[in-house]
């Protein structure tokens, strides 16, 4: 089978469930929001300090912006993206009093510099290009500010709408009564709500179903362990964190019946790019015969990229590895190896779930279908 | 083919290098060390203070001993056996000068609370049973107490000559210019001295052959990162530490062409339970093609189990999970699952290095083979 199949939400989100999802979120703090008005402020949930501490951390310049998305205070490729948008008004708005020539040098340089930030997740480009371009559209620079600001504001409520979506679409592969698995943090915190992996759990708890959730830790950076776990049980959602380690032994107990995680770039074949230790996942949960599902908005796929080869895999700091909390857990002089990403093949993916669909099997021209 | 296949050592082991060898292990502290002769004092290296600090317990009485157990100041199965031995006789000596059934009654509540420390690893009871037995083939005090001291230090020393002669059988195994990627810590540290996973690279680095190991790093107690990139570094051994959801894709990369682990049980068919983690890697290692190997003495199998659903397996504390020096990982109220070993099934076993010899394939008559 060749086409992609649309998989229609069941009783789990039935009528009157919106408004019980909306309750259950509103006990999780947005990773992203701004403040006011055209001259409002960025703010961004500090991800490092949870769960021990909800603070926001206000972004006046770019630099500021930047430092967040490299340290991790904001993560998740779509909350990057919305943070990025966002950004980019932020960076542009002291030009806006410009002539249109500096306001325009000064778009592009402020966009090419949030770019680089991070360079694996396609929906940081994604989202400052779209924002530029509409910026752009308009050569007055007052009023190319204020239509930067409208986009970034619609990409914020695109990304609500969209991850809302994927959880109505994506509810009824809940397990009722039984165990899913997911790695690294693909919810509300990484994204404008609802998140993308843990979305349907949202919409499937709010309908009454039961089912237990394993958050892999996520090591080196416990998004896992402190961000998804920090999430569902602020939503009442039953979760029990395991080392990454512990999962397979988890899957062989029987206790998993469904894996589920997000996506920071898919490529034109399936191919998909998420943390670190989702490839692993996705093998063990295939020796298993688990369920293996992505999700993740259209935003996230890039066409431009035929299969994984093609994706940028982020190196990061050997100090992630090596030490916590100011403590060495490596002897001096060893060498240790962080990649920030993985790239699982389209043939470990079950079903790739998005917005308007779920990919199943996933094929390129199941994806091209969806992408329309 | 059912019979168990006796692999030679090849030049990695050449005449000479048995004095490369020691050298090369004088520079890693002994996990274990009875200082001083019939009144002497048992010291454990406290592996919880590694890497930063070199320290040695000094343990006087049986509950020391019992606590070094069961927080892990010593740890891997061969070492623990080799503790609980100068335990068991740590414990009896002030019943030396009693009459024979207060001696026998010591030690048999001795014996009990050192079995009762932990429950997976085979050795500790294998080695104190051994112990008690011939100090009890002796019914005056004083010659059953210096009958368990020499038993206690016979077993140590052939825990050092088998890890030996596992390092001599299986340095042929390293591959010349490969990577090794091996899971928590099967070294000198977890036994007598060698090591079981870690004495093929012992031998075959001091043989001259070149190769590179990856450690994971073995989450919760990060064994791998603190103690194998320990001793093999102070050995000279090139080694890189990777979080534990990593090595599928360095496996993935092509870095790696061999997995060898330690034991701490092993049932009569070849089900073996190691560290929690070793069965994820033994997954993506046949995933991936690569070759996957058990090294373990004799003493680790364990053939009144038939298979690994009769190895129990110890649930360690939440906390371990859950926090780290001091700090929460995961939001208040929220449960961390933590089993200490996992078991890999013997089919995923390429083969059992034993001191006399590998068991290839893995079978319950080539296991009776070796076992004699």
């Amino acid at each position: 089978m060749q086409s992609s199949t649309v998989t229609k939400s069941s009783g789990a989100a039935s009528a009157g469930s919106a408004d019980r999802v909306e309750q259950l979120l509103a006990r999780v703090p947005r990773a992203v929001r701004w403040v006011g008005g055209a001259d409002g402020t960025l703010e961004l949930l500090d991800q490092v300090a949870l769960p021990g501490e909800v603070r926001y951390v206000r972004c006046g310049d770019v630099p500021t912006i930047i430092e967040a998305i490299r340290m991790l205070r904001v993560r998740g490729a779509p909350a990057i993206g919305v943070a990025a948008g966002f950004g980019f008004c932020v960076g542009v708005r002291g030009a806006a009093d410009a002539d249109a020539a500096l306001f325009r040098s000064t778009a592009e340089r402020v966009a090419a510099e949030l770019i680089a930030a991070r360079p694996t997740a396609v929906n940081l480009a994604w989202a400052v290009r779209r924002v530029m371009r509409a910026a752009l559209s308009e050569t007055a620079p007052p009023a190319a500010a204020a239509l930067a600001l409208r986009e970034a504001m619609e990409i914020a409520a695109e990304d609500e709408a969209v991850c809302r979506q994927i959880g109505e679409l994506g509810a009824s592969l809940i397990p009722e009564g039984g165990g899913v698995l997911t790695h690294c943090n693909a919810g509300s915190l990484a994204t404008a709500a609802y998140g993308t992996a843990l979305a349907p759990m949202y919409v499937a708890h709010a309908g009454g179903r039961r089912f237990r959730v394993f958050a892999d830790e996520t090591r080196p950076l416990l998004q896992g362990a402190r961000l998804t776990a920090f999430e569902l049980s602020a939503a009442g959602i039953e979760v029990s964190v395991l080392c990454d380690n512990a999962a397979a032994s988890v899957m062989a107990s029987g206790a998993v019946q469904m894996v589920i995680v997000g996506a920071d770039r898919i490529a034109a074949n399936g191919d998909t790019a998420n943390k670190i230790g989702t490839l692993g996942v996705a093998i063990l949960a295939r020796h298993h015969g688990i369920p293996f599902y992505v999700a993740a908005p259209r935003s996230t796929f890039d066409p431009a990229c035929p299969n994984g080869a093609g994706i940028p895999i982020e190196q990061r700091s050997e100090s992630e590895v090596g030490a916590m909390f100011g403590h060495a857990l490596v002897p001096p002089g060893v060498r240790c190896v962080n990649p920030a990403f993985d790239v699982t093949p389209a043939g470990l993916i079950s079903g790739i779930l998005t917005e308007v669909g779920l990919i199943k099997p996933v094929t390129e021209a199941g994806i091209r279908g969806i992408l329309g």
